[in-house]
């Protein structure tokens, strides 16, 4: 049994406020290329299809002619479940209709014992789930944690187990000793939702969502896929694309292939007369989403919007060696008392963006104080 | 072909603030039970499957278990449409699926011009849809109303009839002459909304939603279901139920099966004194949705949460005959200059309320002035 792994395609996500689904539609086909040329049997998709639990309209257009185009047109059977961002009960409208195509979408935890079967392996689809669920299944109020619930899960798995096949364990779920990046959601502290490895070492492989590193885990039979893009800086390193699992008689084997994204997120270090000079800027490919990093000290007017003239997707702006006007905050605090207020909010303005405020923007402060003041005095 | 028209579910709709699922699930058994007893070959819905385009998770659980129920259990084939309160791309989901085990749902209107063909007959699934798309869909800037695109979307329609066969349309719009109630969505003045009956006149059968009263159209060959639940005071006296359908060679004939609700929606009148009257209240049904007409004129300290305590489910309650208490508005008017904050305040709950505070009540008025009072201070 030959499959492709993936995980975490966060439909609908945005990048600092970058709309991303063009690049979720890129590195889908790419998933596909993939499949087709790997001759897989199956996809496997490890939870987190969608960003969020109410997906926009555009984010849910795009997601439904992805599956039509993997399991109707292009016919590969899909193994998917649902993860953390997703809500399980919106996910799950047409479940049962999708089985008919071998398009098998688990949401919930009952669903997980009834393994999938393809050729000679088991696939055991087990939704991301919070520890009360387990609790209210298994009927035993013991269960607090995601570990507690996951050695009934498995023992119960094990029961289906034919000695004969292959096992494979598809899942959502942080395991012990995995590393994070930033733009996972924030995970409990202490461990309570952690699994650790030993506990899944009944499975051939465990296909895993939720770290959007391929590299968070390193296991023998264990994997995250990560993401299919790179979804915050923290990720700017990471290689991206998708396991190509192997599950033959005597050994289960996996190889990484690569997705090379449409836009790249990278960053960039220069001071600003460096970055605006044509020289430079023709020299990279500015279409990626850019994080600055900023030589300059001095305080440079209208700075973002230059930038963004040349650079159409910034997502962020860093001064390595601070602001020069943040040497002056102990000395304009004391200021503050005797500034007008037309002033103030001009100072204000400059502290936050590092930029002065321009003649029109004076002019609508003025304009705004004046209402204020006819109005108090209207009182 | 013999077949059920229903429409206006509304899953997920709420009634002054009561949660219908319950009644919502009981009305679609009987359509089921309905379905089963007249065998028919298939049940038609036309559209406002569920009340909002963003439904709750708990009307999305109701309305899956429905739609399993009805195609994959009871395998009735189901011809659908989606209506002006659902939203076309959140329903659409599963539709290329749905069509494997014959349950046809369309959103969109390039959907309509291919007809599910069963046994004598052809059926045009037209979803709600705006001018723009009929403007869109025929490259025609001369589309501005309903009336305009119904002609284009007809034409194109009978390019498709075979002689040889019925022809039926499942839609959801105002037809010019129907009767409107409270519970529908507002429609659009001067008529830019309505379709005239004529245009309808190649159709064997027209099966309508939109309207929720199923007399709301007196038509020879079209026919509004209604909703199946009461959905407002205004069809208190109405008849819920479905249509059974009949196109024969020689003619289409249709019949009118009745729904009984969980619980009623129903109006009583008397004094205060005598609705809470144990041989009053033990008469009548007091689980119904209750909208009380009261012939007091008096004051009547905490009313709602008397009549409440008694009729756990009023959706109102009218004064037949005004309240004392407005009589007083002219006089108290001039007063309120006088009067202090907390008696401002006593006035006003009084009314609005037309009861008077209760102690604990002008405690928390008490206490909360006072700390209004330090907090100006404090400035």
């Amino acid at each position: 049994m030959r499959f492709l792994h993936t995980a975490d395609w966060h439909i609908g996500k945005k990048l600092h406020g970058y709309d991303l689904l063009e690049e979720q539609v890129d590195a889908f086909q790419q998933i596909l290329t993939i499949a087709k040329k790997e001759q897989v049997d199956a996809i496997v998709v490890a939870g987190d299809l969608y960003d969020r639990s109410v997906p926009s309209v555009e984010a849910i257009e795009v997601f439904n002619k992805m599956i039509i185009e993997m399991n109707l047109q292009e016919k590969f059977p899909v193994l998917a479940i649902s993860g953390n961002h997703d809500s399980s009960t919106r996910l799950e409208t047409g479940g049962p209709w999708f089985i008919q195509s071998n398009f098998h979408l688990n949401t919930r935890l009952d669903q997980a014992f009834q393994p999938v079967e393809m050729e000679n392996t088991q696939f055991f689809l087990l939704p991301y789930f919070e520890p009360i669920s387990a609790r209210l299944y298994f009927d035993n109020e013991e269960i607090r944690t995601i570990e507690q619930a996951m050695k009934e899960v498995v023992t119960e798995m094990k029961k289906q187990f034919k000695p004969d096949m292959k096992h494979v364990l598809v899942s959502h779920f942080f395991v012990a000793g995995s590393e994070k990046s930033d733009s996972e959601t924030k995970l409990m502290v202490g461990g309570l939702d952690t699994v650790p490895l030993s506990l899944l070492e009944s499975f051939d492989y465990v296909a895993l969502g939720h770290l959007h590193g391929k590299n968070a885990l390193q296991a023998e039979n264990a994997r995250y896929s990560g993401s299919p893009l790179k979804f915050s800086l923290s990720e700017m390193n990471q290689k991206k694309g998708v396991w190509i699992v192997d599950t033959k008689a005597n050994e289960t084997t996996f190889e990484f292939k690569e997705i090379t994204p449409l836009r790249n997120v990278i960053q960039i270090e220069g001071s600003f007369k460096e970055l605006t000079t044509q020289e430079f800027y023709e020299s990279i490919d500015r279409e990626n989403y850019l994080h600055i990093q900023l030589t300059d000290r001095a305080v440079i007017p209208n700075m973002m919007n230059q930038l963004r003239k040349i650079y159409p997707r910034v997502i962020g702006v860093e001064r390595l060696f601070g602001r020069e006007v943040q040497q002056k905050h102990n000395e304009t605090k004391k200021e503050i008392k005797t500034l007008a207020p037309n002033e103030l909010v001009a100072q204000f303005f400059s502290d936050v963006t590092g930029e002065e405020l321009t003649r029109q923007q004076q002019v609508w402060i003025k304009e705004n104080l004046a209402e204020i003041y006819q109005a108090e005095r209207g009182k």
